[in-house]
């Protein structure tokens, strides 16, 4: 047990302050407002110390309006390896087309909205028609993927994805751009999955092999030194990001944001503790966990972490 | 607006009472009780109405003990389609071999439990052993598999673990004996995808093609004339469920039993009214959320179905 | 660390099952379903250490129809001392008068719902003239009262409501009958706080005294050689139990069944642990938590308990 | 439904940004993001509309180190009532006499941290001197106070109290100074309370009469042409605000902050629709729930409004 302990300040209001500076001031503030602070010093020690970064979430963050930070992270080399869900991928892929979601209400008549051609995700809709777009504009990559050859591995048709759009606010196309692999072990769980599934009706000869991409991940995560993950929410994602590392013995940083519970024994609601029994995060790593949503979360922990870091100047730099 | 309400009636203890006579009187109960008491009444309805039943639930629900009831469903035939995540797959394998897992605490050195050779799951611990037992099991499975055709899809890889063990309370081994299907839309996500990503390590033309796998399920959806399912948990199980009865507008009837919130958007606390703006289930459909821990409140629900459609006796009777 | 460990064992179901079987089988099972059966052995464990047991729940718990039981552990002096929210002792006497509250849904338009004259606490609705018929019958015994005497304390003026009823399922009647006192530290936040505050406009040498009730139940636990609590939900009832122990330097056994989460620092979600740091629970007791709600879990653990103590018999037996 | 929706927005980093500018661009996200931004907007409205505005807290948010933003909303004039659980009033007089607490972590040895005279609350310590302390510093000002009289409201207590400390961060020196009263329904439950049943055993005329207190806040809220409430978390606080309302026929603007889900039905749960059943949130009352932990939600919320309205300035220009 520690003997020397930080104190407890009272927070103060002043104009016009900075999210920096605010979050500054979590440093001496209990409950999820510490650990917010943890999360960042934490971030910044795995860059400080050249960890590569898998930073993963759920497609409901992209949803949500995160995606144009994703891509700006992915884009500033940030961050180096992204999981996600397969909506992510397809609901990026949509809004490089132009189609815009729309904010709405948690309480509604689904009934009545699903008339309207809009689906409900949470507090957002999102028009029917942007699937109708969005298997359009899919169908072309299709063919000309399976005119070059039969057998794709997932993150290889996300690339084909992401060289076909052109937004700065894309991840895909950042992705792309820059050389970042995106995973999404379970590709088939949505929009995506059905075309391809479409797809394969009429080709029986066109497959996308999912043995491949984690040999490719694992291998990866083999050559890193040192490896942090930042988790937004559970699922898949979280848990092929930390499955992977296990060969190299576990993770050397964790930084997890999410709001669920550990007392169901989910893999969402795991600790970074629970990982460590499992090798899937070294035994001496520092981690650190937020309990709370990250539409709110993740922005106040990137934010400072990235105005501290000066790390826009650095990549502008490095760019020159 | 109901005209006519049912009342609160006062619980009274009885001694030796039957699970099946506490889940009637939850009829007059509120809050989580009277829900549960609503999921068995529509999962009796789903079965009288002969609806073809999807169930899903993610690992930790394996891992916790309720696999062996999840196996006597498969075998009375209660269920007719099974998706989950991987870890139900390998551990039900683990435990079908004789492996044991043990009951700890939540909190305890993760670190310690780590170098004993135990690996934790909420507050179950899993030794390390069953998983260089199950390398040891799978390996001449894989080998006879690849003898035999190279490329294999995600239920057929499933088929062949079931078809090689021989237990009771196995649900590979009763999914294999009853011909049910069990889908696994990210079966790269756990000790089962390191065997295969280390297989084709060595066989690069063994492969793993997860878009049959879709097509399969969505084709058997089509030929349902009425589909209900029953969630257990979150995740890619609960969504490939509903996704893949969008094509045919929806499912009829939804149970869903979970400890997620709708407020961070994510698929796993999506509500029942949300998938019915996506038509994943039906504007017309009877749905029930029960808010709880499905280790507690899935047994109350499917021993009282069970007890009041007298399953065991009449699929005795069919055997016969 | 234990060197020996509980293995889990897999569910199976039997027709007609009884409660005390299914939680028995919970002793193999992981998650929340084993908390249910530690709970009941720690229960068990109070009562054959003839420990005095404090019984706290909030008032949602009355509303659900949980107050039968509740009234019943009363009457068979299961439980010694009874800390609740004054919506308990208002929503009881208007039950004992007959009112009956109706089963609803979570999700209505609650303007329509208010101008039918029903009130919604969940899923249940409360009709608004059962509190003009408590305001009714509540009038005259405030008057009787203050002709005996002007200045009360909470629990006698809860004692006397409870003289002026006669129900069997009433925990004000069985409290009253049994000599049980119930607690209620917030007994101005709720219809109750109303009828006093108005009798008191019309008498202002009327007060009741709050300062008294908690000088009444320090020295009650002072006096008990060994003290378990059992805790349904969080609020004021909670850590009033907890921090009346303080001085006889904490309770021996404590039960909390809880929905609350520990992240926000809150009473409410504050772990039995927490509560050892304060003194307010032995740094040797005995304490397990299930998280789950109180109208499910409740019933399995107590009915359980009951049971396996074959306390009815024991209860009738004493009585001859 | 409406037919004109915000569109949602990517969001994009830009370095040292405001915090103004962040919950500005939270406008165009979704999920718990978007209620921050309208929690803004309505408490913004209410400020508007000249609504008084009546603040509610748990104690747990006073230990968070929220308390020195609360004192200056009370200097400021921001908010016109508080009521709270009288661990705020007790801590913040701790604080008040140069006491600190510390920050730590939540999972430790709790009986080992007893030991070390260090009590805990989520991730923060208290110790245990403060109220050795708290002891020596109440017992002359109850002294003082039973020499002019002997029967108190709450209300009252808690303003002796203020009168008797001077620090810009505490609540009570700012309430005192600036004629906001503070209201505590429970004010036995917690060390205070210990001390007032103490003083009673020595002066047992000495009385805490309850009741006035409510007369008082109902006679307040009448006199009020419009009332709105920012309620941070649950229990007897938020629900004795919106009692309190009840017979003016509610709240006109409600902003909830909280990490309580309505399924149990408990008060600090319930949702501001189920406050209109009951009217204590009028029909056509503007309301806003944020599903967060109010130590990261709260002073974004309130940073962001106090921003927009320049409240600061205001104030100072209308000292002048």
């Amino acid at each position: 047990m520690k003997e020397v302990w930080d104190k407890i300040e009272d927070l103060r209001y002043k104009p016009d302050m900075k999210v920096k500076d605010l979050v500054g001031d979590f440093d001496r503030l209990g409950f999820q407002s510490i650990q917010v602070h943890r999360a960042v010093e934490l971030i910044k020690e795995m860059k400080k110390d050249n960890a590569k970064i898998v930073f993963t979430f759920t497609s409901n963050m992209v949803t949500s309006g995160l995606r144009g930070l994703f891509a700006q992270l992915i884009e500033m080399k940030f961050v180096d390896v992204v999981i996600t869900t397969v909506g992510s991928i397809e609901e990026d892929f949509i809004k490089a087309h132009g189609n815009k979601f729309v904010i709405g209400e948690y309480h509604v008549n689904d009934t009545k909205l699903s008339a309207k051609g809009l689906n409900r995700v949470g507090n957002i809709y999102i028009p029917t028609d942007s699937y109708i777009d969005f298997e359009k504009n899919v169908r072309p990559i299709l063919e000309k993927m399976y005119a070059g050859k039969k057998i794709w591995t997932s993150a290889e048709v996300i690339r084909e994805l992401g060289k076909n759009v052109k937004d700065k606010n894309s991840i895909l196309y950042q992705a792309y751009k820059n050389n970042v692999e995106i995973h999404c072990p379970a590709i088939m769980d949505g929009a995506l999955g059905i075309q391809l599934a479409s797809f394969q009706m009429e080709h029986p000869d066109f497959k996308v092999d999912c043995v491949q991409d984690l040999n490719a991940i694992i291998n990866e995560f083999f050559d890193y030194k040192k490896i942090g993950c930042i988790v937004l929410g559970g699922g898949v994602p979280k848990h092929y990001a930390i499955l992977s590392s296990i060969l190299r013995d576990g993770m050397d940083y964790a930084v997890y944001i999410t709001t669920a519970s550990p007392y169901s024994g989910s893999a969402s609601g795991a600790s970074t503790d629970e990982a460590r029994s499992w090798g899937k995060l070294k035994g001496t790593a520092n981690a650190v966990t937020v309990h709370g949503e990250a539409s709110i979360v993740f922005p106040l922990v990137i934010f400072k972490a990235l105005d501290d870091l000066k790390f826009s100047k650095k990549t502008k730099a490095k760019k020159n």
